[in-house]
Protein backbone atom coordinates (compact mmCIF):
# COMPACT_ATOMS: atom_id res chain seq x y z
CA UNK A 1 0.00 0.00 0.00
CA UNK A 2 1.23 3.97 -0.94
CA UNK A 3 0.21 5.67 1.55
CA UNK A 4 0.21 9.68 0.90
CA UNK A 5 -0.68 11.65 3.82
CA UNK A 6 -1.47 15.04 4.64
CA UNK A 7 0.75 16.59 7.18
CA UNK A 8 -1.06 19.69 7.30
CA UNK A 9 -0.41 23.58 7.79
CA UNK A 10 2.38 24.10 10.44
CA UNK A 11 3.89 21.76 12.71
CA UNK A 12 4.03 18.09 13.62
CA UNK A 13 1.12 17.93 15.28
CA UNK A 14 -1.56 18.69 12.83
CA UNK A 15 -1.04 15.10 11.18
CA UNK A 16 -4.39 13.18 11.90
CA UNK A 17 -4.69 10.24 13.84
CA UNK A 18 -5.70 8.41 10.59
CA UNK A 19 -2.30 9.77 9.28
CA UNK A 20 -0.38 8.68 12.39
CA UNK A 21 -1.22 5.02 12.67
CA UNK A 22 -0.43 4.38 9.37
CA UNK A 23 3.06 6.01 9.39
CA UNK A 24 3.15 3.45 12.32
CA UNK A 25 2.27 0.32 9.45
CA UNK A 26 4.77 1.71 7.39
CA UNK A 27 8.23 0.09 6.31
CA UNK A 28 9.67 3.53 4.76
CA UNK A 29 8.23 7.13 4.98
CA UNK A 30 8.99 9.61 2.79
CA UNK A 31 8.79 13.30 3.69
CA UNK A 32 8.47 15.69 0.68
CA UNK A 33 10.91 17.95 1.40
CA UNK A 34 11.81 21.51 0.38
CA UNK A 35 8.30 22.65 0.09
CA UNK A 36 7.24 23.63 3.43
CA UNK A 37 9.32 24.97 6.54
CA UNK A 38 8.03 21.70 8.97
CA UNK A 39 9.60 19.67 11.71
CA UNK A 40 12.17 18.06 11.83
CA UNK A 41 12.06 15.19 14.57
CA UNK A 42 8.72 13.54 14.04
CA UNK A 43 6.70 10.28 14.37
CA UNK A 44 9.01 7.67 15.68
CA UNK A 45 10.00 7.19 12.15
CA UNK A 46 13.54 7.24 10.26
CA UNK A 47 12.38 9.71 7.40
CA UNK A 48 13.49 9.75 4.18
CA UNK A 49 13.85 13.09 2.62
CA UNK A 50 12.39 13.05 -1.28
CA UNK A 51 12.74 16.38 -3.32
CA UNK A 52 10.92 17.29 -6.40
CA UNK A 53 13.84 15.80 -8.47
CA UNK A 54 13.42 12.72 -6.63
CA UNK A 55 10.13 12.36 -7.20
CA UNK A 56 9.90 12.73 -10.67
CA UNK A 57 13.46 10.75 -11.73
CA UNK A 58 13.62 7.86 -8.94
CA UNK A 59 9.19 7.43 -8.59
CA UNK A 60 10.09 3.75 -8.93
CA UNK A 61 12.34 3.53 -6.00
CA UNK A 62 9.81 5.40 -3.87
CA UNK A 63 7.47 2.74 -4.78
CA UNK A 64 9.40 -0.10 -4.49
CA UNK A 65 7.58 -3.55 -3.09
CA UNK A 66 4.68 -0.80 -2.38
CA UNK A 67 2.58 -3.74 -3.20
CA UNK A 68 3.55 -6.20 -0.47
CA UNK A 69 4.87 -3.83 2.51
CA UNK A 70 3.04 -0.02 3.86
CA UNK A 71 4.97 2.81 2.13
CA UNK A 72 4.21 6.54 3.13
CA UNK A 73 4.93 9.41 1.50
CA UNK A 74 4.28 12.40 3.75
CA UNK A 75 3.34 16.09 1.96
CA UNK A 76 2.98 19.51 3.75
CA UNK A 77 -0.36 20.57 3.88
CA UNK A 78 -2.62 18.78 1.79
CA UNK A 79 -1.71 15.68 -0.70
CA UNK A 80 -4.00 17.15 -3.32
CA UNK A 81 -3.40 21.01 -2.49
CA UNK A 82 -0.97 23.35 -4.10
CA UNK A 83 1.18 20.87 -5.34
CA UNK A 84 -0.42 17.98 -6.93
CA UNK A 85 1.22 14.39 -6.63
CA UNK A 86 -0.51 13.21 -9.33
CA UNK A 87 2.36 11.73 -11.48
CA UNK A 88 3.31 9.57 -8.15
CA UNK A 89 -0.13 8.60 -7.90
CA UNK A 90 -0.42 7.70 -11.60
CA UNK A 91 2.96 5.80 -11.60
CA UNK A 92 1.47 3.83 -8.78
CA UNK A 93 -1.49 2.90 -10.70
CA UNK A 94 0.28 1.58 -13.62
CA UNK A 95 2.27 -0.79 -11.41
CA UNK A 96 -1.21 -1.46 -9.36
CA UNK A 97 0.11 -0.69 -6.18
CA UNK A 98 -2.98 0.22 -3.69
CA UNK A 99 -2.91 3.81 -2.44
CA UNK A 100 -4.64 5.58 0.36
CA UNK A 101 -5.15 9.36 0.35
CA UNK A 102 -4.86 11.12 3.79
CA UNK A 103 -5.95 14.38 3.69
CA UNK A 104 -5.59 17.05 5.61
CA UNK A 105 -5.75 21.66 5.70
CA UNK A 106 -3.74 23.27 2.88
CA UNK A 107 -3.70 26.73 2.59
CA UNK A 108 -6.63 25.88 -0.22
CA UNK A 109 -9.18 25.97 2.29
CA UNK A 110 -7.53 27.23 5.93
CA UNK A 111 -7.98 30.34 3.82
CA UNK A 112 -11.10 30.87 5.19
CA UNK A 113 -9.13 32.12 8.47
CA UNK A 114 -8.52 35.41 6.50
CA UNK A 115 -12.76 36.09 7.24
CA UNK A 116 -13.77 35.53 3.03
CA UNK A 117 -16.00 32.88 2.03
CA UNK A 118 -14.50 29.99 0.08
CA UNK A 119 -17.47 30.33 -2.08
CA UNK A 120 -16.61 33.74 -3.00
CA UNK A 121 -13.28 33.30 -4.55
CA UNK A 122 -12.12 32.78 -7.84
CA UNK A 123 -8.97 30.66 -9.57
CA UNK A 124 -5.70 30.09 -7.04
CA UNK A 125 -2.98 31.59 -8.90
CA UNK A 126 0.87 31.57 -8.19
CA UNK A 127 3.09 34.29 -8.35
CA UNK A 128 6.76 33.46 -8.65
CA UNK A 129 9.85 35.55 -7.52
CA UNK A 130 10.82 38.17 -10.51
CA UNK A 131 14.79 37.75 -11.54
CA UNK A 132 16.77 40.53 -13.82
CA UNK A 133 15.45 38.93 -16.51
CA UNK A 134 12.66 36.79 -16.33
CA UNK A 135 9.53 38.35 -15.15
CA UNK A 136 6.26 36.35 -16.16
CA UNK A 137 2.97 38.09 -15.53
CA UNK A 138 0.25 35.26 -17.20
CA UNK A 139 -1.44 35.34 -13.96
CA UNK A 140 -2.59 39.21 -14.20
CA UNK A 141 -5.16 37.58 -16.20
CA UNK A 142 -6.43 35.44 -13.94
CA UNK A 143 -7.01 37.92 -11.12
CA UNK A 144 -8.54 39.97 -13.87
CA UNK A 145 -11.22 37.02 -14.64
CA UNK A 146 -11.57 37.07 -11.12
CA UNK A 147 -12.10 40.51 -10.24
CA UNK A 148 -14.28 40.73 -13.39
CA UNK A 149 -16.91 38.46 -11.64
CA UNK A 150 -15.94 40.11 -8.11
CA UNK A 151 -14.57 37.67 -6.94
CA UNK A 152 -11.35 36.80 -4.32
CA UNK A 153 -8.30 35.59 -5.84
CA UNK A 154 -5.58 33.31 -3.37
CA UNK A 155 -2.31 34.37 -4.70
CA UNK A 156 0.37 31.22 -3.47
CA UNK A 157 3.66 33.04 -3.07
CA UNK A 158 6.69 31.16 -4.59
CA UNK A 159 9.45 28.68 -2.77
CA UNK A 160 13.06 28.77 -4.42
CA UNK A 161 14.42 26.15 -3.45
CA UNK A 162 17.47 23.49 -4.16
CA UNK A 163 19.01 26.86 -5.85
CA UNK A 164 22.65 26.55 -6.99
CA UNK A 165 24.62 29.84 -7.07
CA UNK A 166 26.14 30.60 -10.30
CA UNK A 167 29.82 29.46 -9.02
CA UNK A 168 28.48 26.00 -8.14
CA UNK A 169 26.29 25.65 -11.52
CA UNK A 170 29.48 26.29 -13.31
CA UNK A 171 31.41 23.76 -11.91
CA UNK A 172 29.22 20.83 -11.16
CA UNK A 173 29.02 21.04 -7.31
CA UNK A 174 25.80 20.38 -6.46
CA UNK A 175 25.39 22.63 -3.69
CA UNK A 176 22.53 24.81 -2.62
CA UNK A 177 21.33 27.58 -1.32
CA UNK A 178 19.50 28.34 1.69
CA UNK A 179 15.49 28.01 0.21
CA UNK A 180 13.89 31.34 -0.12
CA UNK A 181 10.57 32.37 0.50
CA UNK A 182 8.51 35.26 -1.24
CA UNK A 183 7.23 37.93 0.84
CA UNK A 184 4.16 39.14 0.79
CA UNK A 185 5.94 42.96 0.34
CA UNK A 186 7.58 41.27 -2.65
CA UNK A 187 4.45 39.74 -3.86
CA UNK A 188 2.68 43.09 -3.74
CA UNK A 189 5.54 45.15 -5.55
CA UNK A 190 5.40 42.60 -8.43
CA UNK A 191 1.91 42.96 -8.63
CA UNK A 192 1.99 46.61 -8.42
CA UNK A 193 4.62 46.95 -11.25
CA UNK A 194 2.52 44.55 -13.44
CA UNK A 195 -0.53 46.84 -13.06
CA UNK A 196 1.58 49.53 -14.04
CA UNK A 197 2.77 47.91 -17.17
CA UNK A 198 -0.25 46.38 -18.36
CA UNK A 199 -2.58 49.28 -16.99
CA UNK A 200 -6.20 47.27 -17.65
CA UNK A 201 -6.85 47.67 -14.07
CA UNK A 202 -7.37 44.49 -13.01
CA UNK A 203 -6.50 46.03 -9.63
CA UNK A 204 -4.93 49.36 -8.22
CA UNK A 205 -3.02 50.43 -5.02
CA UNK A 206 -5.95 51.14 -3.87
CA UNK A 207 -7.70 47.71 -3.81
CA UNK A 208 -8.39 46.09 -0.66
CA UNK A 209 -6.50 42.72 0.07
CA UNK A 210 -5.36 40.62 3.01
CA UNK A 211 -1.80 39.30 4.21
CA UNK A 212 -1.45 35.54 6.01
CA UNK A 213 1.68 34.51 7.86
CA UNK A 214 2.49 31.03 9.04
CA UNK A 215 -1.09 30.43 8.23
CA UNK A 216 -2.18 27.00 10.88
CA UNK A 217 0.06 28.46 13.63
CA UNK A 218 -1.00 28.68 17.19
CA UNK A 219 1.24 31.31 18.60
CA UNK A 220 2.74 32.39 15.54
CA UNK A 221 -0.34 33.38 12.62
CA UNK A 222 -0.51 36.64 11.60
CA UNK A 223 -3.69 38.18 9.28
CA UNK A 224 -3.22 42.40 8.37
CA UNK A 225 -5.69 43.72 5.38
CA UNK A 226 -5.82 47.16 4.11
CA UNK A 227 -5.15 48.49 0.75
CA UNK A 228 -2.14 46.86 -1.52
CA UNK A 229 -0.35 50.01 -1.09
CA UNK A 230 -0.72 49.64 2.87
CA UNK A 231 0.38 46.46 3.32
CA UNK A 232 3.16 47.10 1.12
CA UNK A 233 5.05 48.20 4.24
CA UNK A 234 3.35 46.26 6.91
CA UNK A 235 6.12 43.65 8.69
CA UNK A 236 4.59 40.05 8.61
CA UNK A 237 7.80 38.46 10.10
CA UNK A 238 9.19 35.09 9.28
CA UNK A 239 7.73 33.04 6.21
CA UNK A 240 5.35 31.48 5.08
CA UNK A 241 3.37 34.42 3.04
CA UNK A 242 0.16 34.17 1.34
CA UNK A 243 -1.66 36.84 0.02
CA UNK A 244 -5.58 37.46 -0.86
CA UNK A 245 -6.73 40.04 -3.17
CA UNK A 246 -10.23 40.63 -2.28
CA UNK A 247 -13.24 41.22 -4.78
CA UNK A 248 -15.15 43.67 -5.01
CA UNK A 249 -18.34 41.75 -4.36
CA UNK A 250 -18.51 41.45 -0.44
CA UNK A 251 -21.28 39.56 1.77
CA UNK A 252 -22.03 42.11 5.14
CA UNK A 253 -20.05 39.28 7.16
CA UNK A 254 -16.97 38.84 5.04
CA UNK A 255 -16.67 43.14 5.72
CA UNK A 256 -17.46 42.42 9.65
CA UNK A 257 -15.08 39.81 9.50
CA UNK A 258 -12.20 40.92 7.60
CA UNK A 259 -12.28 44.29 9.50
CA UNK A 260 -10.84 42.22 12.41
CA UNK A 261 -7.72 42.39 10.54
CA UNK A 262 -7.00 45.97 8.60
CA UNK A 263 -4.61 47.97 9.69
CA UNK A 264 -6.21 51.33 9.14
CA UNK A 265 -10.38 51.30 9.78
CA UNK A 266 -11.14 54.48 8.61
CA UNK A 267 -9.79 53.84 5.04
CA UNK A 268 -10.74 50.66 5.11
CA UNK A 269 -14.80 51.79 6.08
CA UNK A 270 -13.84 54.77 3.01
CA UNK A 271 -12.66 52.09 0.49
CA UNK A 272 -15.49 49.61 1.04
CA UNK A 273 -17.91 52.17 0.98
CA UNK A 274 -16.75 53.84 -2.46
CA UNK A 275 -15.32 50.74 -4.63
CA UNK A 276 -17.19 47.53 -2.80
CA UNK A 277 -20.67 46.48 -3.43
CA UNK A 278 -22.25 44.87 -0.22
CA UNK B 1 -10.28 30.32 24.99
CA UNK B 2 -12.56 28.96 22.55
CA UNK B 3 -11.17 26.09 20.48
CA UNK B 4 -13.07 25.98 17.01
CA UNK B 5 -11.77 22.49 15.39
CA UNK B 6 -11.75 20.73 12.35
CA UNK B 7 -12.84 17.11 12.49
CA UNK B 8 -11.78 16.21 8.78
CA UNK B 9 -13.98 14.43 5.89
CA UNK B 10 -14.97 10.95 7.36
CA UNK B 11 -14.35 9.42 10.95
CA UNK B 12 -13.26 10.10 14.37
CA UNK B 13 -9.98 9.15 13.39
CA UNK B 14 -9.33 12.00 10.84
CA UNK B 15 -8.64 14.25 13.72
CA UNK B 16 -5.38 16.29 14.28
CA UNK B 17 -3.06 15.35 17.09
CA UNK B 18 -3.43 19.22 17.88
CA UNK B 19 -7.42 19.23 17.68
CA UNK B 20 -7.70 15.88 20.22
CA UNK B 21 -5.50 17.89 22.73
CA UNK B 22 -7.52 20.66 22.73
CA UNK B 23 -10.39 18.96 23.19
CA UNK B 24 -8.91 16.95 26.24
CA UNK B 25 -8.23 20.55 27.96
CA UNK B 26 -11.96 21.86 27.33
CA UNK B 27 -14.73 21.97 30.01
CA UNK B 28 -16.90 21.73 27.53
CA UNK B 29 -17.22 20.40 24.15
CA UNK B 30 -19.93 20.94 21.56
CA UNK B 31 -20.37 19.10 18.05
CA UNK B 32 -22.19 20.98 15.23
CA UNK B 33 -24.83 18.53 14.84
CA UNK B 34 -26.80 17.30 11.58
CA UNK B 35 -24.32 19.15 9.19
CA UNK B 36 -22.77 15.61 8.30
CA UNK B 37 -23.06 11.89 9.41
CA UNK B 38 -20.03 11.58 11.67
CA UNK B 39 -19.07 9.33 14.20
CA UNK B 40 -21.20 9.08 18.08
CA UNK B 41 -18.61 8.12 20.86
CA UNK B 42 -15.50 10.32 20.51
CA UNK B 43 -12.55 11.56 21.93
CA UNK B 44 -13.49 10.31 25.91
CA UNK B 45 -15.39 13.82 26.51
CA UNK B 46 -19.51 14.43 26.72
CA UNK B 47 -20.09 15.95 23.50
CA UNK B 48 -23.31 18.64 23.57
CA UNK B 49 -24.73 18.79 20.58
CA UNK B 50 -25.56 22.37 18.62
CA UNK B 51 -27.64 22.57 15.69
CA UNK B 52 -27.87 25.35 13.56
CA UNK B 53 -30.51 27.16 15.43
CA UNK B 54 -28.35 26.79 19.09
CA UNK B 55 -25.66 28.72 17.37
CA UNK B 56 -27.39 31.17 16.33
CA UNK B 57 -29.59 31.85 19.81
CA UNK B 58 -27.90 30.71 21.86
CA UNK B 59 -23.78 31.27 21.23
CA UNK B 60 -23.79 33.76 24.50
CA UNK B 61 -24.72 30.23 26.29
CA UNK B 62 -22.05 28.01 24.49
CA UNK B 63 -19.27 31.25 24.97
CA UNK B 64 -19.96 31.13 28.66
CA UNK B 65 -16.93 31.40 31.09
CA UNK B 66 -15.10 30.73 27.57
CA UNK B 67 -12.64 34.00 29.07
CA UNK B 68 -11.56 31.62 32.19
CA UNK B 69 -12.20 28.37 31.07
CA UNK B 70 -11.34 26.02 27.29
CA UNK B 71 -14.66 25.76 25.66
CA UNK B 72 -14.30 23.51 21.79
CA UNK B 73 -16.49 23.88 19.09
CA UNK B 74 -16.13 20.98 17.02
CA UNK B 75 -17.26 21.47 13.19
CA UNK B 76 -17.00 18.48 10.36
CA UNK B 77 -14.30 19.30 7.85
CA UNK B 78 -12.67 22.69 8.44
CA UNK B 79 -13.96 25.86 10.06
CA UNK B 80 -13.89 27.33 7.24
CA UNK B 81 -14.95 25.10 4.99
CA UNK B 82 -18.55 25.23 3.54
CA UNK B 83 -20.29 26.28 6.38
CA UNK B 84 -18.33 29.25 8.02
CA UNK B 85 -19.09 29.62 12.15
CA UNK B 86 -18.07 33.61 11.30
CA UNK B 87 -21.09 34.88 13.54
CA UNK B 88 -19.53 32.73 16.49
CA UNK B 89 -16.65 33.60 16.04
CA UNK B 90 -17.54 37.57 15.73
CA UNK B 91 -19.56 37.34 18.59
CA UNK B 92 -16.77 35.81 20.57
CA UNK B 93 -14.26 38.79 19.30
CA UNK B 94 -16.89 41.11 20.64
CA UNK B 95 -16.62 39.53 24.13
CA UNK B 96 -12.62 39.76 23.81
CA UNK B 97 -12.99 35.91 24.37
CA UNK B 98 -9.54 34.75 22.52
CA UNK B 99 -10.10 31.87 19.80
CA UNK B 100 -7.95 29.36 18.24
CA UNK B 101 -8.87 27.52 15.13
CA UNK B 102 -7.68 24.40 14.41
CA UNK B 103 -7.68 23.34 10.76
CA UNK B 104 -8.40 20.16 9.20
CA UNK B 105 -9.31 18.99 5.51
CA UNK B 106 -12.52 19.57 4.21
CA UNK B 107 -13.87 18.84 0.75
CA UNK B 108 -13.03 22.51 -0.50
CA UNK B 109 -9.08 20.85 -0.76
CA UNK B 110 -10.20 17.06 -0.77
CA UNK B 111 -11.64 17.71 -4.09
CA UNK B 112 -8.76 17.81 -5.79
CA UNK B 113 -8.76 13.36 -5.12
CA UNK B 114 -11.08 13.49 -8.22
CA UNK B 115 -7.46 14.10 -10.56
CA UNK B 116 -8.52 17.88 -11.59
CA UNK B 117 -5.81 20.48 -10.11
CA UNK B 118 -7.62 22.66 -7.42
CA UNK B 119 -5.65 25.50 -9.60
CA UNK B 120 -8.44 25.53 -11.78
CA UNK B 121 -11.70 25.45 -9.91
CA UNK B 122 -14.01 28.59 -10.06
CA UNK B 123 -16.54 29.67 -7.65
CA UNK B 124 -18.12 26.48 -5.50
CA UNK B 125 -21.58 26.68 -5.95
CA UNK B 126 -24.38 24.61 -3.60
CA UNK B 127 -26.99 22.87 -5.29
CA UNK B 128 -30.62 23.10 -3.01
CA UNK B 129 -33.11 20.40 -3.08
CA UNK B 130 -36.30 21.47 -4.99
CA UNK B 131 -39.16 20.92 -4.24
CA UNK B 132 -42.67 21.62 -5.84
CA UNK B 133 -42.77 25.07 -6.12
CA UNK B 134 -39.03 26.15 -4.89
CA UNK B 135 -37.00 25.76 -7.77
CA UNK B 136 -34.02 28.35 -7.42
CA UNK B 137 -31.39 28.25 -9.95
CA UNK B 138 -28.68 31.11 -9.51
CA UNK B 139 -26.30 28.75 -8.94
CA UNK B 140 -26.53 28.53 -13.05
CA UNK B 141 -24.65 31.44 -13.85
CA UNK B 142 -21.97 30.83 -11.21
CA UNK B 143 -21.59 27.50 -13.54
CA UNK B 144 -22.05 29.68 -16.76
CA UNK B 145 -18.86 31.92 -15.38
CA UNK B 146 -16.53 29.27 -14.54
CA UNK B 147 -16.91 27.46 -17.66
CA UNK B 148 -16.87 30.43 -20.09
CA UNK B 149 -13.56 30.56 -18.09
CA UNK B 150 -12.85 26.90 -18.52
CA UNK B 151 -12.92 26.30 -14.91
CA UNK B 152 -14.49 23.37 -13.31
CA UNK B 153 -17.06 23.76 -10.48
CA UNK B 154 -17.42 21.76 -7.21
CA UNK B 155 -21.06 21.45 -7.10
CA UNK B 156 -21.72 20.84 -3.02
CA UNK B 157 -25.16 19.24 -2.74
CA UNK B 158 -28.44 19.99 -0.14
CA UNK B 159 -28.58 18.48 3.15
CA UNK B 160 -31.84 18.75 4.78
CA UNK B 161 -31.59 18.71 8.77
CA UNK B 162 -34.52 19.15 11.33
CA UNK B 163 -36.87 19.49 8.78
CA UNK B 164 -40.68 19.57 9.79
CA UNK B 165 -44.26 17.00 8.88
CA UNK B 166 -46.71 20.17 7.84
CA UNK B 167 -48.47 17.77 10.46
CA UNK B 168 -45.47 18.17 13.31
CA UNK B 169 -45.09 21.49 12.23
CA UNK B 170 -49.08 22.84 12.26
CA UNK B 171 -49.35 21.32 15.52
CA UNK B 172 -46.17 23.04 17.06
CA UNK B 173 -44.58 19.51 17.56
CA UNK B 174 -40.69 20.06 17.89
CA UNK B 175 -40.06 16.88 16.06
CA UNK B 176 -37.78 16.65 12.92
CA UNK B 177 -37.53 14.05 10.07
CA UNK B 178 -34.38 11.94 9.77
CA UNK B 179 -31.83 14.20 7.78
CA UNK B 180 -32.12 13.90 3.58
CA UNK B 181 -29.47 13.96 2.06
CA UNK B 182 -29.22 15.00 -1.98
CA UNK B 183 -27.85 12.32 -4.34
CA UNK B 184 -25.65 12.89 -7.37
CA UNK B 185 -28.07 11.70 -9.42
CA UNK B 186 -30.82 14.40 -8.27
CA UNK B 187 -27.95 17.20 -8.29
CA UNK B 188 -27.76 15.75 -12.35
CA UNK B 189 -31.15 15.62 -13.06
CA UNK B 190 -32.26 19.13 -11.36
CA UNK B 191 -28.89 20.57 -13.64
CA UNK B 192 -30.54 18.95 -16.80
CA UNK B 193 -33.66 20.40 -15.96
CA UNK B 194 -32.20 24.21 -15.42
CA UNK B 195 -30.21 24.09 -18.43
CA UNK B 196 -33.53 22.83 -20.72
CA UNK B 197 -35.42 26.20 -19.12
CA UNK B 198 -32.47 28.44 -18.98
CA UNK B 199 -31.13 27.25 -22.30
CA UNK B 200 -27.52 29.46 -22.19
CA UNK B 201 -25.25 26.17 -23.10
CA UNK B 202 -23.31 26.72 -20.01
CA UNK B 203 -23.41 22.68 -20.15
CA UNK B 204 -25.25 19.86 -21.85
CA UNK B 205 -25.76 16.19 -20.92
CA UNK B 206 -22.64 15.82 -22.61
CA UNK B 207 -20.55 17.48 -20.26
CA UNK B 208 -17.87 15.78 -18.33
CA UNK B 209 -18.58 15.53 -14.60
CA UNK B 210 -17.35 13.65 -11.54
CA UNK B 211 -18.91 12.25 -8.68
CA UNK B 212 -17.58 11.73 -5.83
CA UNK B 213 -18.88 9.59 -2.49
CA UNK B 214 -17.85 9.51 0.96
CA UNK B 215 -14.95 11.49 -0.02
CA UNK B 216 -12.20 10.49 3.07
CA UNK B 217 -13.05 7.55 3.71
CA UNK B 218 -10.25 4.87 3.21
CA UNK B 219 -12.49 1.89 2.94
CA UNK B 220 -15.44 3.59 0.99
CA UNK B 221 -14.62 6.12 -0.96
CA UNK B 222 -15.74 5.95 -4.28
CA UNK B 223 -15.29 8.16 -7.53
CA UNK B 224 -16.97 7.78 -10.91
CA UNK B 225 -16.72 9.76 -14.03
CA UNK B 226 -18.64 10.18 -17.42
CA UNK B 227 -20.98 12.69 -18.64
CA UNK B 228 -24.07 13.92 -16.96
CA UNK B 229 -25.77 11.96 -18.60
CA UNK B 230 -23.97 8.64 -17.68
CA UNK B 231 -23.57 9.40 -13.92
CA UNK B 232 -27.37 10.17 -13.87
CA UNK B 233 -28.29 6.77 -13.91
CA UNK B 234 -24.65 5.27 -11.65
CA UNK B 235 -25.49 4.26 -8.07
CA UNK B 236 -23.37 6.20 -5.79
CA UNK B 237 -24.39 4.46 -2.83
CA UNK B 238 -25.10 6.14 0.79
CA UNK B 239 -24.18 9.83 1.34
CA UNK B 240 -22.42 12.21 1.37
CA UNK B 241 -21.94 13.02 -2.25
CA UNK B 242 -21.07 15.81 -4.24
CA UNK B 243 -20.38 16.14 -7.94
CA UNK B 244 -17.95 18.30 -9.89
CA UNK B 245 -18.59 19.69 -13.97
CA UNK B 246 -15.26 19.82 -15.63
CA UNK B 247 -14.42 23.24 -17.05
CA UNK B 248 -13.16 22.54 -20.96
CA UNK B 249 -9.85 24.31 -20.27
CA UNK B 250 -8.16 20.37 -18.85
CA UNK B 251 -4.20 19.80 -17.99
CA UNK B 252 -3.11 16.77 -19.60
CA UNK B 253 -2.10 15.09 -15.89
CA UNK B 254 -6.05 15.83 -15.59
CA UNK B 255 -7.02 13.98 -18.27
CA UNK B 256 -4.78 10.95 -17.05
CA UNK B 257 -5.41 10.73 -13.64
CA UNK B 258 -9.60 11.38 -14.34
CA UNK B 259 -9.60 8.62 -16.83
CA UNK B 260 -8.67 6.61 -13.83
CA UNK B 261 -12.66 6.99 -12.89
CA UNK B 262 -14.28 7.43 -16.11
CA UNK B 263 -17.21 4.54 -16.64
CA UNK B 264 -17.08 4.62 -20.35
CA UNK B 265 -13.24 5.25 -21.51
CA UNK B 266 -13.97 5.70 -25.04
CA UNK B 267 -16.79 7.69 -24.80
CA UNK B 268 -14.82 9.75 -22.97
CA UNK B 269 -11.72 10.05 -25.06
CA UNK B 270 -13.95 10.28 -27.71
CA UNK B 271 -15.81 13.59 -25.78
CA UNK B 272 -12.14 15.04 -24.50
CA UNK B 273 -11.12 15.04 -28.09
CA UNK B 274 -14.31 17.26 -29.35
CA UNK B 275 -14.94 19.68 -26.47
CA UNK B 276 -12.05 19.80 -24.41
CA UNK B 277 -8.99 22.26 -24.80
CA UNK B 278 -6.19 19.89 -24.07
Amino acid sequence: MLYIIGLGLSDEKDITMKGLEAIKSCERVYLEAYTSILMEKLYEKELILADREMVESQSDDILLNADKINVAFLVVGDPFGATTHADLIIRAKELSIPIQTIHNASIMNAVGACGLQLYNFGQTISIPLFTSNWRPDSFYDRIKENRNLGLHTLCLLDIKVKEQSIENLARGRKIYEPPRYMTINQAIEQLLEIEENRKQNAYTSETLAIGIARLGSLTEQLIKAGTLNQLLSEDFGPPLHSLVIVGNKMHILEVDYMRYFVVDKNKFDEIVKRDYKI
